[in-house]
């Protein structure tokens, strides 16, 4: 994967607008300390997901449970929200037939239909339920403490419809993915003989995708988990650089702190160019704005800061969002996520009798098109003075994904550190979990008026 | 459908965020103005989507297409892009059931499946051509212009994907949606007498899915059209209303552009909590960034303006931007999109045995769990002190979605006005078109260097 970042500096985008060149130079001399107070966190235990790179013992338990037990199943139903449940959509979305679900056994290759479970809608729950066979299902649970209220409250009834339909053979249908000894998962796990994955405990939630979170579902559908982990080495292995300009994650960070605190540019857009990785910008959105959006820095002082991510996907939202991106406020870095190679290619048919203004296309490749669309959106931002920058996958395969998921994490790991706060916390998010608890009656938590203010309606 | 703004005051927020009470009868005092406007930019032939509520002519077509021709087929195809899929797509996501073509016929009532393709990304065109049975297929192509690259080229691939299994049946497998006498689809349609449908010329496609764009699909899968114009039909009436405090879609315009330019609340987050409204959002995207963004403003003064949209589904997203929404800058208006009474129900089991833990969920209901947790984040956002409204549909059906559709609709034709823009154009993209065309050979462009700067790449 390569990283093409010119285009972020004013005198590549002929503008006013921009990151002075001078600015590398500054990032560049300060960027000994970011490398070294990254290394001593690492030390001191934090950055967890740097092991996820070799996981020999994970990696023999999925595929045991994958060829073995996994093989009896027709379809997979995971459990979870947030980071249990965006990097693995993402995994699916990327790296199987698109459509999965609709295929036939032979379209799937005989891999399960694999559904996720991320909300607690119950229009949602019940049509899954409602069309699922219990006797051919596999429930994956995933819930790094065990007791996340969606995920909890998902497997509570999902459970009881497995029993109801196998009586006591319901526990081989279950598989939670949880803490290696803490939690209500783990206690039921231990107390019902239910197999059990572990997520490392220094791995947060939104990290996880390439620990068992994310890798048994992939095994399951066959996606090559060895793959995604020897692409996530690549990614490791140059983020070890302690020169700036050759360690691109480093180097993405600091360029969008800088265009951030110095310019205001604190929407930061991924827009890959394919379907395929639609869902990977949505995973991107939980990493990048819960890790950098924080009220109090390391030091606890007040700073209310953080960029927006947005996803947009080429060349579709050329026709939603690109306007604004264009034209509108000057606060905006947009990634572009181009794949150089697809696995396969439509011609244009070059019919007879076509009116004049389609002849242009005739004969002409779909992914020769969506080339052209994305070097023509990036060089039109360019000259309207819009920073932007281009990572390229050489392909779409599960080492090329493996190193940009990879890349990400690292590159807010050291965001973390440009801007001074702590990556891996999400403390903005207790006082509704402690609103909601109450609202529910949760022993311990005292209720609260929760309803709108009155007055003001229209 | 109701509007409670209360919460975007500081004295509801106890906050020094917030707008400030007075600027209430600011904006009223203003909105004569404003409404003169818009009133008289509607006599001058903008605002040309105020005529969707009624359309006789256009819904009787459109029935006796989908209870004729259109009984014939298994599977609808939809070809289009931006303001040509992404409403259709919101409709099927908020009325029909989840998982649409994963369902059987009986599942599906006997309802065709719908797919859309709106990129040109050739894994998902190929793909969709490899499943799917010519024979049993209606492709419903959707251009205004008849002109659009991405879905023209589509076009081509999937006319001559017809023709080698149908031969010259094929047109009778086709059904445009286009301007009602220009462009390369009417041509065609004249031509080879496929069936075609209009786009009103004064609807713009992103204001378009109430219009044969977006109804005629729906009408195929059963969704019940007449419901959607009547709740249409409610919001238009209310925004005919020259009191600000009685008109919430210009209420509601009023306020996000006080937030965006007294406060610098430039980012507009639209959160309902429902899976059912995830594709609403992503058309609220483009209806909101592509309509007010904008280089220059109406008496040609450059501004470079426009609100940032982003989408969020609750709860899900709690466990994702959430926690920047509660902590980072203070740069947003967040609103939620709430569902009083939902279709079904789920009660989660109060299983003895249970660990401790979960006891509190035991026996609650599924959609009780989440309006709990709406409430608790829209009043633990405003003990934050950050900005948000809340609109309430009383329950998700075609009316209310219609009516939902035709408040943002009014909402961006209202912003139009404060913000100074025209809402209708978007002079932003031409650019990039202008290099594909290019780049693509199309005669009368000249091909220009598109490749990346050489250098800066890590």
């Amino acid at each position: 994967m390569k990283l093409h970042y010119g285009r972020v500096f004013q005198d590549r985008l002929d503008s006013v607008h921009g990151l002075p060149r001078a600015r590398l130079a500054e990032l560049e001399r300060r960027f000994g300390d970011i490398h070294a107070e990254v290394r001593r966190r690492r030390e001191g235990g934090e950055y967890g997901f740097y092991q996820l790179g070799e996981q020999p013992v994970a990696v023999q338990q999925i595929r045991r449970f994958a060829e073995g037990v996994g093989q009896a199943f027709d379809h997979v139903l995971v459990l979870g929200i947030g980071g249990s449940a965006l990097g693995m959509k993402a995994l699916l979305n990327a790296l199987k037939r698109p459509g999965w679900n609709e295929l036939d056994d032979e379209g799937r290759e005989f891999f399960p239909k694999l559904t996720v479970l991320d909300n607690v809608d119950p229009t949602s729950v019940a049509e899954v339920l409602r069309r699922m066979d219990p006797r051919r299902a596999l429930v994956n649970v995933i819930s790094k403490s065990g007791g996340t209220a969606e995920t909890m409250a998902q497997y509570l009834v999902v459970r009881q419809w497995l029993e109801q339909a196998l009586g006591p053979k319901a526990t081989g249908h279950l598989v939670f993915t949880t803490d290696p000894a803490k939690g209500a998962l783990r206690e039921i796990a231990q107390k019902d003989g239910i197999a059990a994955l572990e997520v490392p405990p220094a791995v947060g939630g939104r990290f996880s995708v390439l620990s068992p979170v994310g890798l048994l579902p992939a095994a399951l559908v066959g996606i090559d988990i060895e793959g995604l982990l020897a692409g996530a080495r690549r990614a490791l292995a140059k983020a070890e650089n302690a020169e700036l300009l050759k360690n691109p994650a480093a180097l993405y960070a600091g360029l969008h702190w800088a265009a951030d605190t110095a310019l205001g540019a604190r929407v930061h857009v991924l827009m890959p160019y394919t379907d395929r990785l639609r869902e990977f910008a949505e995973w991107y959105r939980q990493l990048w704005a819960e890790s950098l959006g924080k009220a109090r820095d390391r030091r606890g002082q007040d700073v209310n800061l953080g960029p927006t991510p947005v996803g947009a996907v080429g060349p579709t939202d050329q026709h939603s969002q690109v306007q604004l991106f264009m034209e509108g406020p000057h606060d905006k870095v947009i990634t572009f996520l181009a794949v150089d190679r697809f696995n396969e290619d439509v011609t244009i048919p070059a019919g007879a009798g076509l009116p004049a203004d389609l002849a242009y296309l005739g004969g002409k490749s779909m992914a020769g098109l969506l080339q052209a669309e994305y070097q023509a959106t990036a060089a039109a931002l360019s000259r309207m003075g819009r920073m932007n920058c281009s990572l390229h996958l050489e392909q779409l395969d599960a080492p090329a994904l493996g190193e940009a998921i990879m890349f990400f994490q690292l590159a807010t790991g050291y965001a973390g550190v440009w801007y001074g706060v702590d990556p891996f916390d999400q403390p903005g998010v207790e006082l509704g979990k402690k609103l909601t608890y109450a609202a529910m009656g949760r022993p311990g938590y005292t209720a609260e008026p929760l309803g709108l203010p009155p007055g003001d309606v229209a």
